[in-house]
């Protein structure tokens, strides 16, 4: 599959790493074409790599990943142009968190709106996908890096959509029963809410590599 | 020991039932002395279970658990009166859950605060831990209804009001391992929007009586 992915720091390069692994086509995009950490990523990468500026990236892919930070996201896509994401998938991995206040940090949107649902109404045309911003991208990639069985979340409004990104999850070793479809992009809430409890679970656990699991009794 | 239960709903019925199974005196308060369903429940727990105003069972309680609903939490604690919750510790399991606007519900505060320090800073000689908010109330007394390690967070500013909330804990079944210290009162924050989160889970699992658990890989 022709896979973009927008964005050149830990997450995009661990992100597009694995799926240029699993044989897809990964152009990284950036800012500029010939961003220097996109050019020695897809150097690394390999021959189906390539790199380019945000539109060429989305322009030649059929899934597109953002995997920018949360607070760049919405300036990122669109510089990919609204037309090159039009019909496509689009995996939004981003949190919008924010860090100016210092630790612990907030949120630049909560509760009444998601960064998912804003990329959405911006990019009406795309379908977006919210999944995988749960966790740390190692964990992402490498679901096995944690014992036992332990949740990917992902939603959206278009169950095709979600149907290609449970896919691409399977792809990275995610079994089928953990993959968590919690129903229409307005879940995005809660998925991008539960991140600031994750980075106090970050504090006990003492490092990224954890995730969180669902345990049920008879309903 | 003394134990206040402030709200006669169905999470203080149930947290009051049980800690009156295990042998506290509790006392179960409302709005108003004679309150007919706090009544109810002091007749059908037994002896060492009373009713009263708000301030009635704050005043001649050791620890005070806050269960009234998430919107009416400051009030009724400024009915059990600041002199009344003074040096003691009180749990709070409330979520300022919104559901004026339908569902999903939002939260009333959220993202740079939480219920749980705003019940704090309005009354500054409390102890106030956060704790067993992030479930339904049968699994907040019946962990085993969900088999396997599942956790219930704790947060506050006082180490010993969490000793002892800990120990509530334990009594109501909680092993020790999945008691989960997440720090300092902020850690109320990630707790209630974690909530959110469990609204969209509960729907996938069909039914309340579930909870998450922490995995973790090698740090």
């Amino acid at each position: 599959m022709r896979i973009a992915v927008l964005g050149t720091g830990m997450v995009g390069q661990t992100i597009a790493g694995k799926l240029a692994a699993l044989g897809h086509e990964v152009t990284m995009g950036s800012r500029q074409a010939g961003n220097e950490r996109a050019v020695a990523w897809a150097r690394s990468a390999g021959a189906p790599a390539a790199e380019g500026s945000f539109a060429d990236a989305a322009s030649r892919s059929e899934v597109v990943v953002n995997a920018t930070s949360g607070a760049a996201s919405l300036e990122a896509l669109a510089a990919a142009g609204a037309a090159n994401l039009a019909g496509k998938v689009l995996v939004d991995v981003a949190n919008p968190l924010d860090f100016s206040h210092g630790m612990p940090p907030t949120l630049t949107v909560a509760n009444t709106d998601s960064l998912g649902e804003q990329i959405q109404a911006a990019f009406p045309d795309a379908l977006v996908v919210k999944a995988l911003n749960t966790m740390n991208c190692r964990v992402m990639v490498e679901p096995g890096l944690v014992p036992g069985s332990h949740m990917v979340m992902l939603c959206g409004n278009d169950g095709g959509a979600k149907a290609t990104v449970a896919e691409l999850l399977a792809g990275f070793g995610w079994p089928p029963a953990d993959v968590v479809d919690l129903g229409d992009l307005t879940a995005a809430r809660g998925m991008e809410m539960y991140v600031i409890l994750w980075v106090r679970l970050m504090g006990v656990v003492g490092g990224p590599d954890f995730n969180i699991g669902v345990l049920r009794g008879d309903q």
